[in-house]
């Protein structure tokens, strides 16, 4: 089935539509760079499988007669919802392990159709998996629901694709939960107004996705996370339809939309939003800076952070994280900065901002800065987005090479970061070798920057083989997990919990929230059927 | 017994410490006011009851023992807990109404003996209201607790009064909750750090009080509320410590912090909190901007909040509400706009923000704006900071002369915002003149700011004599009360629910997070004693 009104196919296994896969010259430097960096001269490319090679178990259950005009038990269906799109995920396909698959998949057109799909799970107890774009690098959307349940669904709200209202007096859309990025953006075009929400997964994602996840997006501060961007939310629960009046700011009890964001679809499914719009940026001012010393990189984003400049891009790439993205050459750790405005000239805020780098020992590219006064897209700042869209494509190709590749996000205040950068990327240099039997690469970049801390955005690149990578993925993951949890740093700033962080999650989160939030959710889901297994253990209830 | 260290005794009746009073001068202003506005000229002022006339009912329950170190049942002290700082709870006080006063009032040193009171409460079935400041304008802290109780006890944080940790790198700070505003800035000054954080109730509330009630401070712009201002939170409940990791952001699963935020001591007492801390201004801006229509003056601010240039003060008073506080004559609508900053000048931004001003008809105080870069308070802006602080020392005098004087505020998006004020205004000044058979005044200012709304805050004046003043006020809060929850207003942009706006919070949150909720604080609270009527209706266990 088409994605978005594209026309275009989902693949099955790894990143993007069907037909959209590295080019000759990027299997080459992936090639290269595997033998320039491990020594490995001889990998050969595991290509995904085709859907003919995907065996799926039959379904446990049938299509109900009352839900059949818009419900799925094909195989690409069923195999296009079995995983999300981590790097465990894609071994296991390349590993043509295919379980777990939902039993069906469902496509509501209506809310009444949603309702319709919950009343039956409900009655049958089988397990929903709400499903935006299915981009969840935690095993978000996986039906791994254990043996409490009769069968297990997913729940895609693709049909959710339109903007139902403007308001650009106050600057704000109601969107449906499944709008894709794109077509979020080209609704939205015509009204002069923009989201300005581009996560990595901006073209496979929806709204409801980033707001289940507490998903984060492209300001570096004052809007991080989609939380700052949201006005109400519409959901549908067990218990009716959960939807908060639409307010600019309020101060009346908890916020009940703060529940619901980063709920991961256990207590609800979210149908629509009332979001933040911006208009479209006509001022700008970027360039990147580079530093000859990653602490002291780090000590003047501390400064920009605290100055209240409040850039729109202030991410510092270390060297090996810049190199690996074609925006340095790997001598230098580079700052990208950049503001933007629909108002007003930036100029006032960029020389300041480059008066704090200079004082801190960056040397700012200023040929860069002259380009980006004309509105190119050039130099670091350009290529540093090039490489970050097309990264997940070309890791699919570099895992299919045996090199198991993967990222891991968090946040930490200021004083503690030198100390736990450090030893977070020592030991998971450390595990790899261990794992491996030689050296990795880790690398770090700052993806969104507070006055009180980043959040620290890590690479890891390990030669384990592909027979090895999952259980050594595993083993890498959880020393960098426990460690970080250790240190103090969140077990995810913008990825989500999902089932694979949820270890973590139990151990860092209060335990009184822990019971309030299950006693939340059994009286939103009493049957348990809702995404079990995210957020909290699987409690089939009935 | 003196509060934070002041050596001072607070009023139990009224506004303040005791001693400081209204002015003779202040006296005669209020006179004149009153008999100007509303012509009535023969008021008398009726004085606060004193203590000795003050006759509580017998305590429902006695100290026990293992609490008698540090509980009080004495008359001060059951008094001085038993209201708010409402404009109802002080007209009840000038009727000599004195129900509801708990029957002793622990003021615990440790979290131990927080512990060993909430525990014997659970075994005794009494109510615990936790106690900050006790300005609570709505009935939050008044144990007012039904049948269902063995009595009740208020819980004064006081002795909790201690920054214990400064992080200077960051900018953080772990302070007691039961730090009033002053102690706050004043242990904090030393480190040249400043929580900046100042509602009107500054000198007589809390950090753990502004937590619980989501209160909202001294910026207009992007962190008007505490939540924006608080890294973790501790709290004892029921079921253990509730304490949150320190972090900069987060992105996993709901936030804990803000299901505390805004839980008006209803899920556990709040004790600590790590919080944000700003590095004292150095350069500012500031002026006041005339306007000759508000609702220009509403869009003007509209384009300054989507301008992205986040003023610090962005404060628009209608003409009448400049006039009450002495900041204008009356005869324009007045912005009072600043900008401050500790790393750099702040010309460019004021600039522009003027700029924004005259496009939109508005008249810059350029005499204010030289005195202001001086550092000087000076103009309108100093006036308003000074009526501020003064405004709740004069209420008292005013409603003890028969005027009945409050305030309401709001939050609503900005294209609905014109219709919204009007009806607003309208049906408060229809009511008023029902209630009081003469016209009242209805003035109106905005306190925060967003990019899709502002905060409207409502201040009304109505004749009713002190004997009529009780019933006066809630038929006039119950319409306005209506017709902004039936326009879509928030029922409170930073004042809270309490008991007074409990009808208006039922009917405008979410059914099902109500659900939710209800079940999140059986889980933590499974006997229902903590305030009990807040947020939900009392749900006495056991």
């Amino acid at each position: 089935m088409p994605e978005g009104g594209t026309g275009k196919r989902l693949k099955i296994c790894g990143w993007g539509y069907e037909g959209n896969d590295p080019t000759p010259e990027e299997h080459r430097l992936i090639e290269a760079g595997i033998a320039e960096r491990f020594g490995v001269t001889d990998t050969e490319l595991v290509p995904p499988p085709t859907e003919a090679e995907i065996e799926l178990a039959k379904p446990r259950v049938g299509i109900p007669e009352t839900l059949e005009a818009f419900c799925s038990a094909g195989t690409y269906d069923r195999a296009l919802h079995m995983y999300g799109k981590s790097c465990p995920d894609y071994v296991r396909q390349l590993n043509r392990v295919f379980e777990h698959a939902p039993d069906f998949v469902a496509y509501p057109r209506s809310e009444d159709e949603i309702e319709a799909v919950l009343d039956w799970a409900t009655g049958a107890r089988v397990a929903v998996i709400p499903f935006g774009g299915g981009s969840s690098v935690v095993g978000g959307v996986e039906p791994k629901v254990g043996d409490g349940f009769a069968g297990a669904i997913t729940l895609n709200l693709k049909h959710f694709d339109k903007v139902l209202e403007i308001d650009e007096t106050s600057r704000a859309a109601r969107v449906q939960a499944g709008t894709f990025g794109p077509a979020l953006e080209a609704q939205l075009k015509p009204h002069g107004k923009t989201f300005r929400y581009y996560p990595q997964s901006f073209e496979f994602s929806t709204l409801g996705g980033w707001i289940a996840t507490r998903g984060g997006g492209h300001y570096a501060t004052v809007m991080t996370h989609v939380d700052d961007l949201v006005e109400s939310v519409r959901a549908l629960t067990m218990k009716g339809v959960y939807e908060s009046f639409r307010l600019p700011g309020s101060g009346a009890g908890p916020s009940p939309d703060r529940l619901l964001i980063g709920s991961e679809g256990a207590l609800g499914v979210i149908t629509e939003a009332w979001v933040r719009l911006q208009d479209r940026p006509v001022h700008r001012a970027g360039t990147s800076v580079a530093f000859d010393d990653f602490y002291k990189a780090a000590e003047c984003v501390r400064a920009m952070t605290q100055s209240g400049l409040y850039p729109t891009n202030c991410r510092l790439l270390d060297r090996n994280e810049a190199r690996a993205n074609g925006v340095a050459d790997g001598s230098a750790d580079i700052l990208v900065l950049a503001f933007e405005s629909a108002d007003h000239p930036v100029e006032a805020w960029m020389e300041r901002a480059l008066e704090i780098c200079r004082d801190m020992g960056g040397r700012p590219d200023s040929d860069q800065l002259q380009a980006k006064a004309g509105g190119h897209r050039e130099g670091a700042s350009g290529a540093w987005r090039n490489a970050f869209i097309r990264m997940p494509y070309l890791r699919d190709a570099t895992m299919g090479r045996g090199l198991c590749m993967d990222t891991f996000e968090t946040a930490i205040t200021w004083e503690r970061f030198p100390e736990f950068h450090a030893k977070i990327k020592a030991k998971v240099e450390q595990t790899i070798r261990e794992v491996t039997g030689r050296p990795g690469l880790v690398t770090c970049r700052f993806t969104h920057v507070y006055a009180d801390g980043p959040a620290p955005y890590f690479s890891f690149y390990a030669y384990t083989g592909l027979a090895g990578m999952l259980e050594g993925w595993w083993a890498i993951k959880t020393a960098a997990s426990d460690l970080l949890n250790e240190l103090g740093g969140t077990i995810t700033h913008h990825h989500a919990v999902g089932r694979d962080h949820m270890t973590w999650y139990q151990k860092q989160r209060p335990e009184p929230f822990a019971a309030a939030l299950s006693a939340a959710k059994t009286a939103l889901d009493p049957a348990g059927i809702l995404n079990p297994g995210v957020l909290l253990p699987p409690q089939p209830g009935g």
